[in-house]
């Protein structure tokens, strides 16, 4: 792990990101060594440092440091945490901002092949999503709705779980954003309110039109294909939600495809 | 700083309480080395760990390592944090849970007996406060929502910010609980949908009736005397927000009072 350029893998117990969630995160596909929409993660890193009112972020030295970490990497998730750094007790931030970065590789994840091919098993989760749209679409470092919810199961044959929010419209699952087909057309949740916006979702967004809109786990539960997606799993179709079956279907298997397509894109274009 | 009985100032990245803010904190007021209110932050601390599946407290430890810690520290603020533990990537709580314990020890304030004496003056924060009855209440680590509406004043003349709602009730200050006086009734926030239920609040409930109730700025507005609390400030009335004045009256005069005797009679008994 690299933390403002050193390697080490502890943090001041005084930092922002430890005492309050004050920062971001990222988590990106790291195949062959090379960060996979990279530019994609940076560009939602800088537009919600903004909204946190962070010191705006150096990212050429940030992309140094990323080639650095991932030069022998492989196949990884890297993970990169921004906060506000150091300060003082109380919430009020300090007058000279010297933000942390953090940059830590993991393994990537060993999901059998078939979540890809025949679809994953997901629940509803009890916890619903709270409403707060100053905070909403954000990749935030307060995430305790999704550790709540991720509580909820054990079973390991369930491998998502979708979340509603309060006011019972479903928004995501744990760690995915969510999509249904109905009659040929995508739709998706409106991230107004609450939910984060992932990489995945702006890229579908860019393949194909996508409604977004409120719905409720009955409009769900009448779909013709369901998926969740996001930066390190893909794109994987929903076989069964509860008690209930679902087919993979055609623009499921297209978006997987043309998604698979454009990290080989990716991949053979940067070690060229 | 302590953690987990070591001395040490720093956390390991891995910590959740950095990953996702999964975790709880107390802020204390020790006065003569003595905390004051502990029985009732370790009672909350339980109950929110317990909201949040932490495995069970070991207040035993935790008393003596506050022992520890307090024995030099004259007048100061213990504050004590409480994680998930270090655990993999992902939302997902370890299947052994070994939760962080962090006391930490800080300067007391020094604010002016004015505030006091003559009362505070306050603003209205832009930040709304988003709803989410799973978290409301906690003293959670999830606090992005008072950084940032701490981070929208300078101005040191003003000594805190009100926060609404995102629905524009009047919940509480970013580092206190809000009352109000009309007609000789005592007023609160209900906390069911955000907000921090503060050891103070709930001492003030024990003091005499208070009502618990949605209310809008407007309400405020006509108070014939506001108050804030928390457990290091104490009572401060507000003698202004915005351009309107109000007056310091005689209950929060009294509840300022009846405090400073508790707080007396807590470190007399505790030195005999």
């Amino acid at each position: 792990m690299l933390v403002n350029g050193e390697y080490k893998d502890t943090i001041a117990i005084m930092d922002r990101g430890f005492q309050y969630g004050d920062g971001l995160f990222e988590t990106i596909e790291v195949r062959q060594n090379i960060p996979i929409f990279l530019e994609q993660h940076l560009r939602r890193l800088s537009n919600d440092s903004q909204r946190l009112y962070l010191p705006k972020l150096d990212l050429e030295l940030l992309c140094s440091e990323i080639k650095q970490l991932c030069q022998n990497a492989g196949n990884a998730v890297l993970k990169i945490i921004i906060t506000r750094g150091s300060g003082g007790r109380g919430y009020r931030q300090p007058d000279d901002i010297q933000p942390t970065r953090i940059l830590s590789l993991h393994p990537f994840p060993d999901y059998p092949q078939r979540y890809y091919n025949d679809g994953i098993v997901a629940r509803i989760c009890n916890t619903r999503l709270g409403l707060n749209p100053v905070l909403a679409g954000m990749k935030h470092l307060n995430r305790l709705e999704q550790v709540l919810a991720r509580a909820e199961w054990q079973d390991s044959e369930i491998q998502e779980g979708i979340m509603l929010n309060i006011n019972q419209y479903v928004i995501e699952g744990t760690m995915t954003n969510l999509f249904y087909v109905k009659n040929g057309e995508l739709f998706t949740a409106s991230l107004n309110l609450c939910g984060i916006a992932g990489i995945l979702k702006h890229w579908i967004f860019e393949q194909m039109s996508v409604k977004e809109h409120d719905f409720f786990l009955s409009d769900l539960q009448q779909a013709d294909e369901i998926f969740v997606c996001n930066s390190v799993i893909g794109i994987w179709g929903v076989q069964k939600i509860e008690q209930q079956h679902f087919s993979i279907g055609e623009i499921t298997k297209h978006l997987q495809h043309t998604l698979e397509c454009e990290k080989q894109k990716q991949v053979a274009y940067a070690i060229k």
